[in-house]
Formats: structure tokens, sequence, C-alpha cells
């Protein structure tokens, strides 16, 4: 079967100048490669007229899809769509249902249509019109010789949408893409090299039409199992007995399989045991609760949370003794136990955490440096803490702090 | 003057299926742009000897200098050393000097050197050695014809130091390079093409050298005014200039000139005029909190935060009137005032903000729909509030209506 390759043109000089990361790239070379399609090489150009027609002839010699982000705002300096329709020799007029999609758009927030912005409502008449749901310019859809162009906008949530709902699966049937099967399965609590170790075995016992990539992130590993072969049930039947082999190694750091974040695993496992959550966070300054909200539905098991940042309000609003602050301080595990049980009792949930450390990248001291933090859990029956010594990132400690707590409650939920 | 142009070269299977994301490039674009060579493309190819050879003569025709990242691994997927060998035509051989460095490098952290090791210390002999203090393989920079090109690790760290220490100075040296000044503008509150009708004239009597951008994020659009000349003071007393012709046009909506997000610019006025600040947050659960205490020294301000999350724990634990509840709703006016007048009455600060609303997916109403949001702000003399009505998706409502909110209290700040 013939490889389906593609290349990925982001246009802007903002990514040139560095002013942006551009992380639409990865996004898209992941969601190419779920359904089989090679990514062979990324571009980046700035939004010049020469450049960019150079580099959609270059891309066009060497790749079946072309896919190009960016350059669609409705200002002077996007010319991503000029062109587009030069190159593919074809005016640009109105296109009407796209003026009803954009007019739509911002009569639904109660705005007025400019005329710059009735503008992003004109196409290329040799594209097909992509609906942008989330946004303001459509996406553009060509055709010519076997080889397809795809331009959607830089902005990664209209970007994302518009690949997910329609480019995709419009790939996928304009060319045949061979079978492919990944089994994402997610680990936390352990560091990528530990849980290599422990799956040594397993991993050099695997067939050789699957392949293995770890994908570390914050907090937690991501282990991608892929498949490639003919047929889709056999493929996913091979995967799963795979990770029924892989569970006696390292089942304990597995908390599930696919897309779905611990947040939202941890979500779904209180709502089923019809267990409310209340949260009391100092050092994590809101990142908890945020993480927790995050997830669709959490109200049915999410009460509140309280963020006792200064110590007069620890004290205050959510009742920590201040002899317990006095002699062992605010980041101890005296002190993070008073917090879980009276947050727990507070807001009168099954459950109580809480955080307490120093985020940085001041407030070390020797005995406590940056990175010192204490974690705690607590239930009717049970009381559990863990000290965390992490970086002397702020953002990093408060991410890995909030991911640490999750899995404490995973751990400690009640049967 | 001659513009000096650079193009980017990333080598590495790992970028192209979407395993890690390129953050280097981003890095070698500032420190680039800041000495005034301009990047003109940024390209990424896999581990394949074609693709990189070819990639190698397509940059050599466009830009006068080619920076190479990754591929220099002792392993044998590495090529870009052999590639880079072939493509200047010459041998490979033992570097005395390398050697010594990687023999010295592998003898302070007590390890023996391989032999796979011992051939990171070859080198084309036609290449100058670039001294890699971080890591094992050396760079390299070869001179041909008026054109650089330097192969640097892939590690970050690595490729860091060894450009601020070694390549950009030598490329200074080399190159004749103009002098570049970037000022970032940073507006919160309008969209981008409400901001460019308002500025256009202001944007169209720009002077020759100055160019803009519109970088726009969630509920933020920053502009990017770019100058290029000789004298670095004096293209800072003109974007000076320029910036405060700006401010009759948009003053409202500017909240700092810049790097610094809207609230690390919102911290500091607080704290320069001693103020305290706490938050009421519902529909937000925790981001609002978490924005403001990713900033360091939050603490100086931020008093803390209380997430209400269920409707009992409005009325129990923040003393919202359940009459108010009852008669208006959750998502009202009346609810998110007696809520910013609570959390500041409550945890005794100068400022109290509430947020409620309807996130998504699920909640909406006919009068009520998804993305219906209210905001209040309050202090000793005045209450303000605010009604939005955002989108659909449950991340894009957390960001809007914390930046919204954020935006209010900037606006309603006692002088």
């Amino acid at each position: 079967m013939r490889t389906i390759t593609a290349e990925l043109l982001t246009i802007g000089d903002e990514i040139l100048y560095g002013q942006i990361v551009d992380t639409n790239s990865q996004w898209m070379s992941v969601a190419l490669s779920n359904v089989g399609i090679k990514v062979i090489r990324k571009t980046t150009v700035g939004d010049l007229e020469e450049e960019i027609l150079n580099a959609f002839a270059e891309a066009e010699t060497r790749a079946d899809i072309i896919l190009i982000t960016g350059g669609l705002g409705p200002t002077s300096d996007d010319i991503t769509k000029p062109c587009l329709a030069k190159y593919f020799n074809c005016e640009v007029r109105i296109h009407e249902e796209a003026l009803a999609e954009v007019t739509e758009f911002f009569k639904s927030r109660g705005r007025e249509l400019t005329e710059i912005n009735r503008q992003q409502a004109a196409l290329p008449i040799c594209c097909e019109k992509v609906t942008n749901k989330m946004g303001t310019a459509p996406g553009m859809w060509f055709e010519r010789k076997g080889k397809v162009f795809v331009s959607m906008p830089g902005v990664p949530h209209e970007m994302k949408l518009m690949m997910t709902d329609i480019v995709v699966p419009k790939l996928q049937k304009t060319f045949q893409t061979p079978t492919i099967q990944h089994t994402v399965i997610r680990t936390v609590g352990i560091g990528e090299s530990f849980l290599a170790d422990k799956i040594q075995p397993w991993e050099q016992s695997l067939p050789p039409h699957f392949k293995l990539a770890y994908l570390p992130s914050l907090g937690e590993v991501r282990l991608r199992l892929t498949a490639m072969g003919e047929n889709k049930d056999q493929l996913a039947a091979e995967s799963n007995r795979l990770v029924e082999q892989l569970r006696p190694l390292a089942g304990e750091y597995i908390f599930g399989i696919g897309e779905d974040p611990l947040e939202v695993v941890l979500g779904n496992a209180l709502c089923q045991k019809k267990l409310t959550l209340a949260v009391a966070e100092s050092c994590t300054g809101g990142y908890l609760s945020h993480l927790i909200t995050s997830a669709p539905g959490s109200s049915e098991y999410f009460l509140g949370g309280l963020v006792p940042y200064a110590y007069d309000i620890k004290m205050a609003q959510l009742g920590v003794n201040p002899e317990t602050l006095n002699q062992f301080g605010a980041v101890s595990e005296e002190t993070v136990i008073e917090m879980a049980n009276l947050i727990r009792t507070k807001f009168n949930t099954d459950i109580g955490v809480a955080t307490s450390g120093i985020a940085g990248p001041g407030g070390g001291t020797p005995e406590k440096p940056v990175g010192t933090v204490w974690i705690a859990y607590a239930d009717k029956g049970k009381t559990q803490t863990r000290k965390l010594q992490l970086s002397k990132d702020r953002m990093i400690n408060i991410r890995m702090t909030a991911i640490a707590t999750l899995n404490l409650i995973r751990q400690n939920l009640p049967q």
C-alpha cells in the first residue's frame, strides 16, 4: 500500500520572529498520523507573496496533501487567500453561504458586521468552503491533479475543530488511508525511565507490526501503542490483549486507556461512586480547582474550593489552628492534614484535599527550599499525606502538585 | 543596508510525528531577531539522507545563514554529520581537541568513554568545531562562498548555550548586522478587526521602515511594531513617539507595552497602590485565581479566593441571599453583585470580584444560553458589572471570563 504523505505549511511573520510558539503543527502531526497519513516536512514562511507561492509549488512536488495554517485574518498583513487565488489562478468572490455564516457569527455576539469582516466571506471560486464554527475566516479546500491543498486559520481552536469535524474525515475519504490502531495507555506517578525499566520485557515481546512510543508530559507518561494492518477489529483485539499483558507489570500507575485526562477519569469515578469533593489549595492557587472544573459535568461531584492564599485567611476562613501554623509552618504535614479535614467538614463533602508548598521563585529556606510541597487527602475514615520535592519553576510546581493531588485521590478512592 | 537572512532547519522524525513540540526554533528566532538577523524560513525534515541534502541545497539558495539542529546523537538514526560531510564533500576524522573535550566530559561524570561516544569527536575536516559545554556532540561551523552553515545539537540547553556563547557573536562579526527594534503594544477588551478599524489612520501613516503585525489570542490582541535601521536609540525614540500617537485612538484598550501579560501588569498596579484583592468565582472554577497567582509575588496583593461551585455553597460559604438566588438565578447581575461585595467583606480586602455563568457544554436555557456570563467588581465606593455573551466552548468561556474580569478590575482601579 502506498504511503499517503502530507506537508504542513505555516504562514506568519510572528512565528519566524519567534513571538509565538507553533503548537498547531504538532497537534496536526498527531491527528494525521492517527489516520495513517505521514507528515514528511514542516515549513514556516513569512507574510510575503513570493515566499508563499514558492512554498506552495515546492510542497506540491513532494506531498499528496498540503495543509496550510495562518494568514487568514481580516487585516492587510494576512495574504494567504489572495496567494491561493493566484496560485490556483481563479478569482475571489463573496461566497453567499460563507457570508450568511459570518453574518450569523457576528449577530449571535450582538455585534455589527463591518466591511472588513464581510470580506472574510470572499473566497476563490475554485475552492470548496470549509466551515469555521469557531470563528469568522472560513477554511478552503482545493484539489488539482490528485493533490489536495487545505487552508485553515492559525487560531488553534478554530483549526482543531475544522480538522476534526471536516478535514481529516474528508482526507480519509479522498485518499485510501491504511488502517491504523492507536491505543493510548495513560500513567501517572512514575517517570519515563523508571516506567521503561519496569515494562522492558513486555516492550521487547511486542509483535513486529506494533510500535511503542513514550509521550511524557508534566506529571504523566502516556504510552502510545500503534498497530498497522488491514483489519481494524483484529488490530483492536490484539491491542487489548497487549494492554492486559502490561497490567501485571505497571497496573498501579495506569489510570486509563484513551484520550481522557486524569481529571476526567477521576471525575467519572467520583460520579459513579456518588462521592463529593472539596479542595483547599494554597500553593496551587486555584489551579487544582480549575483542573477539576475543566471537566464538563464536574458540578456533579465538585462542590467547591477555597484558596486561602494569605496566612490570615488560612485561619480566618478555613479555621486552621494558629498554633499549628506557628509550630510547624504553613508548609507542613500537620497544616495540610488540618486543611484537608477542615475543608471536608466545612463544605460537607465525602472527600477533602489540600495543598501547601513553596511554588517559587521566592520564599525558599534551607530547610524548605523552593519546590517543597505537602499534599493531603481526607475522607471519613482516613487521612493520607505526601511530600513532594519538585523543581525551581513556579508553573511546573503548580502543575505537578495538582496532578499529584488528583493521583492521591485516585489511589485512596473508597471502594 | 542589506538584510542578513537565516533559515532554521530542524532534523528529526520525532518532530514530524508530533511526539515533541519544537520550541528550539522559537528561541532561536528571538535570539537572531534581537541582533537584526531576519529568519525567513523554518523547515523540519525527517532522518533521511535525501531529504536532508535537498533541504541543505534549497536553504543555501535562499539564506545567508543556515542553522541546523538535531540529528547529532550517537545512535544510527542520527545522520546530520555524515550528510554535512557529503554536502561539503570532505572526510570525517577524529578532532583531537573535540576528543579531549568529550573524554573530559565523561571523566567528570565518572563514566567510561565508549567507542560510540568516541565517534562523537569525529568531525568533517572542512568545518570549525563549536564547543558544546553541556553535552558530548560538538557543533560544526561551515563557510562557503559567503554562506554559513552551523549544525547544533537538538537538546535545548546544549543548543542555547552554544548559540549565546559562540554562534550569535560569531555571526554578528561575520555579517554586518542591522539594528532592529521591536515594540509590543498589548490590548484587551477589543477584537482584532475592531481595533484595526480604530487605528487605521495611524497604521497607514507609519514610516516605511516600520512594520505592524496583529497578534490575537483569547481575549487579547498584541500589536507588534518592528523598526529596522542603523541607530538603536533613534529607532527606540521613534517607536515611543508612534506609541504615543496611538494612544488617542486606542488608549483605553492598551494595558501595557512589552512582554508582561495582563495578570502581571495588573498585579504590579495593585502592589504599587497597596490594594488587596479577593475573588469569588463560580463559572471560572478556580481559573481566575490561578491566573492571578501565576504571577510570582502575587501573595502581596491576592489574599485568596472562594470557588462556590455548588448552589448550596454559594449560600452557606459565601452568604448569598437565598432569595436573590431564587428570584434571579445564580447567573444574574443581582447574584454576582452580592458575591463580589460578600467576598470583599469576608476576606477584608479593598477589591472583590465575582464571576457566574454557564460555561457549557450543558446547562443552557433559551433565556440564558451557554456562554452567558455575569461578572462584577466591588470596592468601598462602587460596584460595576458586565454581561458577556461568549462561545459554546467551555475552556474558551472560562479563559475569556477570567480575562474580562481582570480587565474590569483594571478599568476600575482606584486612583
